[in-house]
């Protein structure tokens, strides 16, 4: 946690005065091991960060004064589709994105995508959010990026895709292609990310049919969760 | 599973025949369901890459004859010096610098490397190993990456870092420094990453001083398991 996440929710009375309790009361005891007068770096969930001072810390509640001052990082330019991964992935995957400052991500189907990982609890909102947060809190951003869910590949396809990629460029990672995955990409982007064993040959069609680029990285055919930041860290 | 690696033991008196059980077999049962007939991706441990005819499958023993005619794929001419991560994240961390085709790994003390993380049993060479093995089952790769550990600091910078940098650049991962991490390098690298919170001032010190320069991703401050991809991804 290299910033606190504050809520509106955490404010007294409108007041400059923050209360913590549970997660992030336990972290700053335990982790940062945080006393009175410390100052710690705090951000305001959508807005800006700065700097929060302890007032009072027990291992019951922390309070700070805060004072916001800074912008947070700048977002990066990306959409992500991701094919829904395996629910113990997923959650990793959302905390990464979020940490490297993905802007939009969407969870998708695919043929390889198992159903079952459909009624997995970890796609839940609050399950989701809560990776969200994580990933913020662990890049210092406040900004809270979009998870949008398609359980339908050919309807999103379809109603969704000309809107998402519109201003951008649009790229499917697929490992056997021809062109190599672009470096340092300095406009809008749109990347697609397929499953285990990768998107089919009609949903690559798909793509390539609304100006999708197929790229690879190499031969070598990496898991999501290391795809997805081998890849922006290539491309951003 | 892209690819199966087999080893010496698994092959049936020096002929073309292999035997395999446990946790391959349970992987090509269940995951890929093959039938006899079927042809597999494998490859040799340490050797070429080739097919497997199965010959045999039922639920205690796949029996393949096997053909190799392909040499694996170019390693990264990369050392990745690594500040010991948490257990748990330790694995993954392997198991993907070994997908990535990283050729050494150096797991190194830190002053901000809990002393217990050198305890776990996840750090014994069997686990290192079945990690690396994941590693290179994923990528279609057969070449194991050697891990070297170094418990202490100092006499690692001081006895063994010439020679592991020597006609290698050097660059050490350290956020708020002023160089980009570079891109598309096309030359031996030596690359080392922090623990949670970052080298000390000390540590930096003395990388520097052997020749590495520190090298950021931007302001965002990743965990180690997305540090290692999004850097990899940047400079190969």
């Amino acid at each position: 946690m290299n910033l606190i996440l504050l809520f509106h929710e955490d404010f007294i009375n409108g007041s400059n005065r923050v209360r913590l309790q549970g997660r992030r009361l336990k972290h700053i005891l335990e982790v940062h091991r945080a006393r009175p007068g410390d100052q710690m770096c705090v951000g305001l969930v959508n807005d800006k960060i700065g700097k929060g001072l302890v007032t009072v810390l027990n291992k019951n509640v922390l309070e700070m004064d805060v004072l916001f001052d800074q912008s947070p990082p700048i977002k990066l330019p990306l959409n992500l589709i991701i094919a829904l991964p395996r629910p113990k992935v997923l959650s990793r995957v959302i905390l990464n994105a979020s940490s490297m400052g993905v802007k939009n991500i969407w969870l998708i189907n695919s043929q390889r995508v198992e159903k079952s990982f459909w009624q997995s609890p970890r796609l839940l909102e609050e399950n989701l959010f809560k990776q969200l947060v994580l990933g913020l809190e662990q890049a210092k951003d406040t900004v809270l990026p979009q998870i949008i869910t398609k359980k339908f590949f050919k309807p999103f396809v379809e109603d969704d895709m000309s809107e998402i990629i519109e201003g951008t460029r649009a790229y499917v990672a697929h490992p056997n292609t021809k062109t190599q995955c672009p470096r340092d990409v300095r406009h809008p982007t749109t990347l697609a990310i397929g499953p285990e064993g990768g998107f089919i040959p009609y949903e690559i069609e798909k793509f390539t049919q609304y100006g999708f680029t197929p790229v690879h990285m190499g031969d070598r055919i990496l898991r999501v969760e290391s795809a997805v930041p081998a890849l922006i860290g290539r491309m951003f």
